[in-house]
C-alpha cells in the first residue's frame, strides 16, 4: 500500500538559514517535491524559469487569483507572489509529498484550505543569532537592518501558529528534525486506518 | 537549552514482534530509558529482577495500588502486573524520554493520567502475518492459536485510540519510524515554545 504524499509548509525569519535547511531535506529525499512560486517581478541573473520561480506577467497572475489557480499568493511591494495549485496536486496524486517555502501569510492561507498541511517554522535556538546574520550580509544600512529584526519579531510571534519549531544551529540536524516530522506524520493513526479495516471481527 | 523527556507508550498484538522493534530503538538512544514494570508472577528462567520486571509479593502490589504509586496496573489470571511510577517521574526529570511495552487497558490508564503521553500501536502491515507468527511458535494448540487470533483483532480496533500506527515488516524501519516520531514529538511548538519568549517587540 502506498503512503499519500503530505503538503509541507515551511516558513522563517529572515536570517535563519531555511533555504539551506530545505536544500539539504531535498537532496536525499525523492518523495518530496519543491513547490515553484509564481512570481510577476523579473528574473534576476542566474534565475531559471520554472526552477526559482515561474515569471509570469502582471496580468496572468490576476486571471490566476480570479479562477482559483492559486493555492495562495500575497503582493510585496509591486510585485505577486503565489503558489499555482495544478503542480501541487498532480504531485499529491503521484503520492510526493510537495514542501512549500513561503512566509506567514501564505502558510496560513494553505492551512485554512488544507488543515492536514503540516507548518513548520525554523529559526535558530537564539535570537540574537538571526541579528548577527543579517549583519553579516554587510549590504544594509543600519535603519535596514533594524527594520529587518523588527520584522523578524513579528514573525516569530506568529510561530504560534505553526505544528512544529525546527531549531536550525546547525542545518544538518534541522533537515534531520524536518526529514523526521514527515516520517512521524506519515505514520499518524488519521494517515494509516487503512491497515486497520481489513480486520473484521466475524 | 534542554529538551524536555516524553513518555512513550508501546502497544500492538501479540505477534506483530513490539519486543524486537523496541530493542533496537533502545539500542542506539541514550536518551531515552526502558520502563520496567512490576509484577507478582515468579521470575522465570533468565529473567532478572530490575531488568525484565520488578519481582514483588501481592501484598506489596496492593498497596502500591492503594497509594497511587502505580502509573497503571492490570490483573491477568492470578497476577497483577503495573508500572511503578517513582522511576518514570525520576527519569522524567531528569530530561530522559520513558518507553513502556504495554498492552491497551494500561496504555489508556497511562494516557489519561499523562495526555501528552505519545501512544503508538505496533503492527505487520497485513494482519495474516500475525496468524502466520502465531503459528510459527508451534508450541500451541489450534484452540489456543484461534483465541490469540481473535484477542489480536480486538487490540486492532483499539489502535484507533493511539496517535501513531507504525508498521512492523522490517524491525529496523520499524525502529526509524518510532525515533522519528520522538524526534518530531519534541518539535510540536507546544514543546519549543520557550524558544520564542526571549523576543519581545520592544
Amino acid at each position: 500500500m502506498n503512503e499519500s504524499g503530505k503538503l509541507i509548509v515551511v516558513s522563517g525569519p529572515s536570517g535563519a538559514g531555511k533555504s539551506t535547511v530545505i536544500s539539504r531535506v531535498m537532496e536525499n529525499d525523492k518523495s518530496v517535491v519543491f513547490s515553484v512560486s509564481a512570481t510577476t517581478r523579473a528574473p534576476r541573473a542566474g534565475e531559471h524559469e520554472g526552477v526559482d520561480y515561474f515569471f509570469i506577467d502582471k496580468k496572468h497572475f490576476e486571471s490566476m487569483i480570479d479562477n482559483g489557480e492559486l493555492l495562495e499568493h500575497t503582493q510585496y511591494v509591486d510585485n505577486y507572489y503565489g503558489t499555482p495549485k495544478l503542480p501541487v496536486l498532480e504531485n499529491l496524486s503521484k503520492g510526493f509529498s510537495v514542501l512549500f517555502d513561503i512566509e506567514v501569510q501564505g502558510a496560513m492561507q494553505i492551512k485554512k484550505q488544507y488543515p492536514e498541511a503540516i507548518l513548520i517554522f525554523v529559526i535558530p535556538s537564539d535570537f540574537s543569532e538571526i541579528e548577527k546574520r543579517l549583519r553579516k550580509r554587510g549590504t544594509d544600512s543600519e535603519e535596514k537592518i533594524q527594520q529587518r529584526i523588527k520584522t523578524a519579531k513579528i514573525e516569530y510571534l506568529m510561530a504560534l501558529n505553526y505544528d512544529y519549531i525546527v531549531i536550525n544551529d546547525d542545518p544538518d540536524l534541522a533537515a534531520f528534525e524536518i526529514k523526521a516530522i514527515i516520517t512521524a506524520e506519515k505514520c499518524k493513526t488519521v494517515n494509516r486506518k487503512k491497515y486497520l479495516t481489513e480486520v473484521s471481527l466475524s
